[in-house]
């Protein structure tokens, strides 16, 4: 696959540094990697010497270093996001046969549009529904009564648990658990009682869940992850957790049961989140922080350590617990 | 399924507030949700303002609140034990066809009851013996030799290795891996050798595992999770680990090799136990604390940090490292 | 299976206490637990009261210790790596019938070694090379492209993704997923869109990866893990990520994307490491610990923060929230 660079600046709106014609893209590099066939980009003040020095066959950058640009360049206002957009027209999602594998499983009772693709192994429960343009990637295990919007993509072995339901172009990467049961028991004379999850998950359009990332079903009303939410890998996120509309969560986050984050969030990695508590729209969670109030006012919040030597940070430990005893 | 309100009544000891009679139940709601064939209860006085407004067809609560309740009442000293229950009496396990599906692969030395329900792709090894009632979901891998208690039900994807023994009434919610080899190495010349695990994990009756959980394989004896353990999603519990009887651990903790860990104990989400040390009966341990040293006294430990705005918390951490200066 | 001790003996380079014909050790074991047949080895002064009263058939032990010791044994200058030798003849990796599982769903497009093994429902993409004695076990997934280096043995339902790379006698655990999407997104108008990831995953030879654990592809070059790394189970790797050879990561470790981790590193549980920064060789990181900087000094380095009484850590939070204060 390969683009001609002027049909690459008519798609991202760029401004073409000089007439060139001929110059065919093939793949993106960043400036220091890149050859012949390649585009590269500068968003980041700190690559600026890997400019003078690419031989990418050309450059995304904005007006200010266009100047340096000792190649053709493609002048836009956001680099990183032009860059984003032209990645996705030299690499667009490979597209798949339609149809069912022989060796699926899938229960009579379940619709599968024609337009499907459904991988060797999966395996549909009773009364699924999968739109067109979907894929379920080898041995993904859907329960019964889970609906899948259409070009939604789950990778290989994920597995929604009953009544899942997900909403359009949403992508799902390999090992993810979508509505296990939620951590719900009551304890009577010493003993765990288990208490039934009655409610299910219920995931928007255009939201990604990282690779076995785990999403609990509620206990009486769904999990709800709304649109356009970004989920890393090794997420845990228990019932009835609510996420707002384009949240992003990092890493290994865990969320208790109840908690509602607001949308355009954005929770750093290894973050821990206490149950029952709401945070408002627009609070960055620095990485490592353990949130354990409801937090009412936008902004950034944090309570991760930052290393340091370990007879430094243990005598720092030393003096604060001096602190009580005085 | 629906029930009576007075064979509920009976089944949880409860007294009926009035005498009613051809109240059908059929679903549990939470109380600001409930309509028309709802059962709804009050665990907490948080909640008593939804009471007034409710329009469930009945309310579980004590006594304390039964004046108030503007519909049918179940009088019980522990509502949220009692909606537990009822629940259960709702939302039973369903009930699987037995038999083996024709597309998973079982060893012919392998031992299975034929009330067990062998779902699709699920892969069984060699001697492996699996108890009447029990449940392997899709594509379940079973090592050689495991032994599978009556009524225990792992969900999809769950991989045990070989010698893994189950007790009964356990659930293994999807993706958990049990008896995966020990992180054992020994480091010679600056390379690691691996350290064959010859152990296994024994697991005893009525525990839960959680999704995408995994618990190692011991070195020498086996890893051992006691009866009525209850262990959330995403939780790493590595070779010899010993858990006693009735304890609950949160998500996305980790405990290290050869802890011990008492029964009856609670461990808080993302919390980190250290290897080689006792933890008695009784311990709480809140949200990601990280347990060092032996605890030899019952008690509530906690070296978690609650979040504060990020200016804030880092004038916190600057004043700390100056008290190591001065 | 057994061995001879003097066949054990000269197997490690080790000096027989005594003359002795005709003991046949058969298994490893602690030195409390050991009978008749069993090897067992006292690496630490911390069981020397064990020694005395062991039953075991022979010991593995530094000539300090010699003399205490009731039954022969096998004198050495490092107990605990002789004592892994013995296991690993005692235990060998079973040897797996060569062959494809009929189950499996081999793409006509791959290569396969006819001493590969490839068990029962394993599915392989198109152009993969699978080399010479490499296992690929139940239910694992193999993306388009992927190369697998000889002897190799991927343990249950692994996933990798297109392009992945691994070397030789690499063992990955159940469940692990090695080139999921990196968490690339840019920013555009309030809303995430996914940037390509056109990099893979390079592993090389005797590497072991964890249960459970992922590792993302890079973004434009592969994330590489060097030859020797050792990865315990739950652990997430960024894209981008560079680890050094040699280098151990315990569990539940979270790694941003584009660090870069030294050789001979140990990377304790529950560490969080942050993206675009360096670790030198030689650096021990302590569990809990969030590296916020690069580090260019070996040594050790710690943030976590050891347990208290709950009351008594409250008011050590108190303290240092006051200095800030005053």
């Amino acid at each position: 696959m390969s683009l001609c660079l002027s049909d690459i600046a008519r798609a991202i709106d760029a401004t073409l540094s000089s007439e060139v014609s001929g110059v065919e893209i093939e793949r993106v590099a960043r400036l220091s990697q890149a050859g012949q066939g390649d585009i590269s980009f500068l968003a980041s003040a700190h690559y600026q010497r890997d400019l003078s020095r690419t031989r990418a066959s050309a450059v995304i950058l904005n007006a200010e270093h266009a100047a340096q640009c000792p190649v053709p360049s493609l002048v836009v206002t956001n680099p990183y996001l032009a860059y984003a957009k032209v990645a996705r027209l030299l690499h667009p999602v490979p597209v798949l046969e339609p149809g069912i594998h022989p060796s699926a499983v899938v229960d009579p009772t379940a619709t599968i549009d024609p337009n499907a693709c459904i991988q060797a192994q999966v395996v549909i429960g009773k009364n699924v529904r999968v739109s067109s343009g979907v894929t379920l990637g080898p041995g993904c295990s859907i329960g019964d009564d889970c609906e899948i919007g259409a070009d939604s993509r789950l990778l290989a072995k994920v597995v929604l648990g009953h009544g899942v339901r997900l909403g359009a172009r949403n992508l799902i990467q390999p090992g993810a658990v979508i509505g296990s049961d939620g951590f719900g028991f009551v304890n009577g004379d010493g003993r765990w009682l288990r208490i039934p999850q009655v409610g299910s998950v219920s995931i928007g359009d255009d939201c990604e869940i990282g690779a076995n990332t785990t999403i609990d079903r509620g206990a009486l009303e769904d999990t709800v992850i709304e649109d356009g939410v970004i989920i890393d890998n090794q997420v845990h996120i228990a019932h009835n957790v609510h996420i707002g509309a384009h949240t992003a969560i990092a890493g290994c986050v865990g969320i208790a049961g109840s908690a509602h984050i607001g949308r355009h969030c954005a929770i750093g990695g290894g973050a821990g989140i206490l149950g029952h508590l709401q945070i408002v729209d627009g609070v960055t969670i620095t990485a490592m922080t353990l949130v354990t109030r409801t937090i009412t006012e936008k902004g950034v919040y944090s309570s991760g350590v930052p290393h340091a030597p370990a007879r430094l940070w243990n005598k720092q430990l030393a003096s604060l617990r001096r602190l009580v005893k005085r």
